[in-house]
């Protein structure tokens, strides 16, 4: 039976051959630049997506928070790591979740070390900033950098080495700016290790624009980009991917056709796109419209975008010929603008080999 | 116990005696200018907030889907309208669910009256474009209206009347024009109305902005506005309500201190407020600060506003007092840009005399 007979309301669609694919190219580039993969795992949020990494020999992972750690530990994996800074209040979890897996986690004040003073089988990575600006100590600030170090020392904690989220590739316009973003960073991390030559740090190191299109990752350790698994139109609008490359796509029932303008309505919103957009000639896009099949989605040109959301509603606008070709009732696709949001939304994925691939609950 | 003592990741708090105070309010307004109302429950999601409605004698509610209509239909409401159009794809849950709750719900299309014929026990409700644009037959076209109730008169289907959300109130700078688009709005409808004397329809209204200020409510016999039972960021820049008026507020633990600029990276990112956003002296603003306390929170006009979010992380932009009065692990609340989807990222809520109040399942 085709899954799309299934489908009545929005519905996030996983393409798993293209999962297969970004996954495999992710593996292969970690062999051809000598790193490890430590893949990010909250865009997905899924133990049965994860699955698919260690189906290819990924063994460490990353995560955002200490409920997706949890969540995550049920699986045998040899290392988790939760790319977050812990407060005192995450004490009592986080010592009994150390019980059971092998955890790490970022730090860049005395009071995180603080907070995992006492917990056995935690190593800690410290949190560096190498031109993002959001977290993390500067990576040239070795005075800080050093008398965290010795705060681990003092506590008697593991020190694992550094961790940088390199996110300003995100806001680049060119390929070339992300690599120079990239290049630079890299740079500045081997200098910091060589800082370092006695505890030898491990660098982890990972933001997927830089990392799917970049070739220079001399002193990189482990590399924890993770939204290369599905990407989605941001990346591929940032050259980082093509657009089929994109992994997922949601489903949504046409609901109305507006007389005017070639626009039709859509069931699918912000609880199942969420509010992010890019700007489109001059105007917001939450999505790029493509045609389902029984078997996954073509993508043309002229097929339209998702120009306007509410709760529930979505609006496309369309050319002329699929405004034609397309009732209330059937359905379309739209490829999202950032897929970690929309699966986090959707709570699972559906595969056309009629699969329903469970998330972390919310 | 202090309900914040418990508190170690984002947490949505409710804030009861002003969910009351707002109900109360609504209630009063329905007396006062004579109409019913029916909420929309898009907003809460929650049985157990519903229930607050119940309590004050409503009896009617609204919802914006079919899987939020099976949520409610399991507590005792008359009448649930669902504001949204059906396609053929929900016929057989409709007829399911119209077994055992007597609903309604919106047309605009032969395809939607075609998509519930046969099914007992419903009512439509044809939806009414009083100029907002997204969905439904404009108000003056009366030669479509007519040609949709005499296709639910051929299917023998019930026809409850029109049905207007008018949502172009939200894109107004001011509470004069907000007035100029609900008046302009209910003028048209009570016009409609009077074409179809015979079959006395009744007239459904009701978006936030104009239902919480105006005072024009002539021809108007139900009232379906939702958020003004939580409101929200968006809604006091709009001059809808007071900023003590909102009734949710996320608590968010403070997990690191930039060294520059004042400012306080949070967990709590775009996973739990959306991201939905306002733009405040020409930057984005996903929030505003405010102190929490072991009974509510308090509002000053130098605590700070959310400006940017991640998946996982925000940055609150603070005045230098309340930099220095917080430290990592202490929490900052955050009152939301748009509560509706602030709640529906964050699946329930934890209100102060600790309690939880669950919401439908994503």
């Amino acid at each position: 039976m085709n899954v799309l007979a299934w489908i009545d309301q929005p519905t996030l669609l996983v393409d798993l051959s293209k999962v297969d694919r970004n996954v495999e190219r992710m593996v292969e580039r970690s062999k051809k630049f000598g790193y490890e993969l430590m893949p990010h795992f909250k865009t997905h949020q899924s133990r049965s997506i994860g699955e698919l990494y260690r189906n290819k020999g990924v063994r460490r992972i990353t995560v955002s928070s200490l409920k997706m750690a949890e969540y995550f530990a049920g699986q045998p994996w040899d290392h988790v790591h939760i790319a977050f800074p812990p407060t005192f209040r995450w004490k009592q979890r986080l010592k009994k979740l150390a019980e059971q897996q092998h955890l790490s986690i970022n730090v860049s004040s005395p009071a995180h070390i603080e907070a995992i003073a006492g917990i056995e089988n935690i190593t800690a990575f410290i949190d560096i900033d190498t031109g993002y600006g959001r977290t993390g100590v500067f990576v040239t600030d070795h005075h800080t950098i050093e008398q965290l170090v010795g705060g681990l020392e003092d506590l008697k904690i593991s020190f694992g080495g550094f961790y940088s989220h390199n996110g300003s590739t995100y806001n680049q316009n060119s390929r070339q700016a992300i690599l120079e973003k990239h290049d630079s960073a890299v740079t500045a991390l081997r200098n910091l290790k060589r800082h370092f030559p006695v505890v030898s740090p491990s660098i982890v190191f990972g933001d997927t624009p830089g990392c799917s299109v970049a070739n220079e990752f001399d002193g990189i350790d482990l590399v924890s980009a993770g939204n290369s698994i599905f990407f989605d139109l941001y990346q591929s609008e940032l050259g980082t991917c093509r657009l089929d490359d994109i992994a997922v796509c949601m489903a949504c029932p046409v609901v109305e056709k507006k007389s005017s303008g070639y626009q039709l309505v859509i069931h699918g919103g912000a609880v199942h796109f969420s509010k992010e957009q890019m700007i489109r000639e001059g105007q917001p896009c939450f999505g790029k419209a493509v045609s389902l099949k029984k078997d996954g989605w073509s993508i043309t040109a002229s097929e339209g975008w998702l120009s306007n959301i509410s709760q529930e509603h979505g609006v496309v606008t369309v050319s002329k010929e699929t405004y034609h070709s397309l009732s209330e009732g059937d359905l379309i696709g739209i490829l999202p603008v950032h897929s970690c949001l929309t699966a986090d939304c959707m709570g699972e994925y559906l595969s056309f080999d009629q699969r329903t691939f469970n998330m972390m609950k919310r």
